[in-house]
């Protein structure tokens, strides 16, 4: 499930639709998949020759796309050509918002890094405004200095995000409430720019370009200090009313447990982010990310060890992650930031519990727990396919 | 979102698939939405006339729709003629198994019940070979008495089901396990017969001729002596992988309480199901339905007495609602079946509690929690829209 069209016409369809629509189709096709041939766009797409030729063609005309000669070629014959992506055809920003730090790259079509930069945030300088200016800045230098011009831009919050026009509704762990970041960053740059949830956009670049290819039922579930879930459902990024996406870290997992300071009792963050694992490990909540991951791989070589000192944050891991597969039925579990530094014989315990437990697991045969492959990149990848969306039905 | 396109292209689409998608789009809309105007059509569907005209000729050829003078003319000038659909065009078998009772009846084009059949089950006459041998016998018998012949068929059943081919893995309740009940009764009737989980067709009920009509983010959630959830999702039924829909009622959530039958300890269902609401009740577990609705009808005319008898009940309602408000973000959760019973100074206390715990409720300006308007009947007339869903592409 590679490519998951985006300008599917959803009322009647005109003619000049379904051009525009194939159009997409095609042009998404070469941006998440890559290079590939005439003929396998007209299988894949299911597409006949002459319009994918017309397709191809206006594209290149364009320069969106260029076609070349292979260098491995495949039996004898004419050999037929590779369409390319162009990646400095649409070139888009990404800014990943974090904690404590701020990550930005310059996307081109087709998913390449042109260029990135960061930097640490400290109190005084993770208010929105400071935030707002720094990456202005930064972008604007990094575009100039790589020579190409931004279309649109993404940006992933570790919060409550709607969709519709980019407010931040609450992002906590930032100490941000409602602040209309979308319309803030459109307006400074003159072009689109699209707000989305940590984790949904974390779920979105696992499944175009990660763990999650092949699964078109996905859960991508992340640790940073809170806990957050993006759910892929047949093939597409769900997304709940008015734009806002579910909150998996607030699910109720322990009436007993600690107050949240979201106005419930015993969410699953009080009991699987990091303060609960740096709780769990003995050491200082707010600890260093470094020193959590260090003791982390201490740990890991005795399975024993880890049953001994992470056996109930597992279970608090393991009652979750029941609960996020009876609910939403996926085929596949993605782990992802802070989880993926769990010890492998922790997420095989709770991969084996989870599969035992949940009735829904049972039922589809056993769904698979596995660790993100994209690693500290991938919301940042999110970021960028969230600002291609629009840019693909355009170029 | 009274129309949900069933047939929308989801590759490249060529001419023919496009007006076979316009065909299914416009027949799926009086289907859902009523009898209406040739001019009403055009604009709701963003066709233009000559598209319509040319498809609702083509269907009254066919006797599957009919155009006639409306009774009631607004304004003066020539009356815009209405488009019926006749029912007798398309007759589908709507069965609902529960746990002590079999409903089935003949739906026709347009969604009105032209018959019906109910019978009870008791501890021998519930095995599926007796429900299958009852079911297909009374079918044939209604279908001949009102002189009609039935095009396809569809099943709600209260456990985990497969979609794809209409496997029963577990039903528990029914003690029914890997029962192959859409390729049974698929050979005996020699039609399609699809197999659903009874809250799924609830909510594809409530979305499309119920109480959340309006909403295109809806959860329903209904208990018996389970728990069962469905879910609309941007207009469309969620549904998991391999056709397995989540199980709301196996979310743990009081890992203090008791083992649930699933291999999980403290589900949803375990505080809010029957047997739950007949303790909080003091009544013995398995009382008749209507002994619980007689005792929930004694205490509705005093708050505080539905405080003191069934807050802790209410409390585990509020627990799981939040849960399933901040998973999925819906703007509306429909409560179904015994749920309908609860006195409405509970629901009204239970809602407030849940606007005020939810982050994401919190985020989208207050969910609403309403009660199911279709009643008993939900599931049955979910299980004819899912039976009508590949039929509207052929008629």
């Amino acid at each position: 499930m590679t490519s998951t069209p985006t300008g599917t016409p959803s009322l009647g369809a005109r003619p000049d639709e379904v051009r525009r629509h194939n159009r997409t189709v095609l042009l998404r096709r070469l941006h998440v998949g890559g290079p590939t041939t005439r003929a396998s766009l007209a299988a894949e797409l299911g597409l006949n020759r002459s319009t994918i030729k017309a397709l191809v063609d206006g594209l290149a005309e364009t320069g969106v796309v260029e076609e070349k000669v292979p260098r491995q070629r495949s039996g004898a014959g004419r050999p037929s050509l590779l369409v390319l992506p162009q990646p400095h055809a649409a070139v888009v920003l990404a800014v990943d918002v974090r904690v404590d730090q701020v990550s930005i790259a310059l996307v081109g079509l087709g998913g390449a890094i042109l260029g990135r930069n960061s930097w640490n945030l400290r109190g005084h300088t993770r208010g929105p405004e400071e935030v707002i200016t720094h990456v202005v800045d930064s972008a604007i230098v990094l575009a100039a200095d790589i020579g190409v011009t931004m279309v649109a831009g993404g940006v992933s919050v570790p919060g409550v995000v709607r969709r519709s026009d980019g407010l931040v509704h609450e992002a906590p762990n930032l100490h941000w409430t409602g602040v209309p970041l979308g319309e803030r960053l459109s307006t400074v740059f003159g072009m689109p720019v699209v707000i989305g949830n940590d984790a949904e956009l974390g779920a979105l670049a696992e499944h175009l370009r990660g763990a999650a290819r092949e699964a078109s039922d996905a859960v991508y579930v992340s640790a940073d200090v809170g806990v957050g879930g993006g759910v892929i459902s047949d093939g597409s990024a769900l997304r709940g009313t008015a734009g806002y996406v579910g909150e998996l870290g607030h699910m109720a997992v322990n009436p007993a447990g600690r107050q949240c300071y979201c106005g419930s009792t015993g969410c699953w963050e009080t009991e699987v982010g990091e303060p609960a694992l740096c709780r769990a490990l003995g050491l200082r909540e707010g600890s260093p990310r470094g020193a959590v991951v260090a003791e982390l791989r201490a740990l890991a070589s005795s399975s024993a060890l880890v049953r001994e000192r992470l056996g109930e944050f597992g279970e608090w891991l393991t009652v979750g992650l029941v609960n996020v597969v009876n609910v939403l039925g996926p085929e596949l579990v993605v782990l992802g930031d802070l989880f993926t530094a769990l010890p492998a014989s922790l997420i095989a315990d709770v991969g084996g519990e989870v599969r035992k437990r949940s009735l829904v697991s049972r039922a589809v045969g056993g769904i698979r727990i596995v660790v993100s492959t994209l690693g500290p990149d991938s919301t940042l990848l999110g970021a960028a396919e969230l600002a291609f969306e629009p840019v693909l039905d355009g170029v």
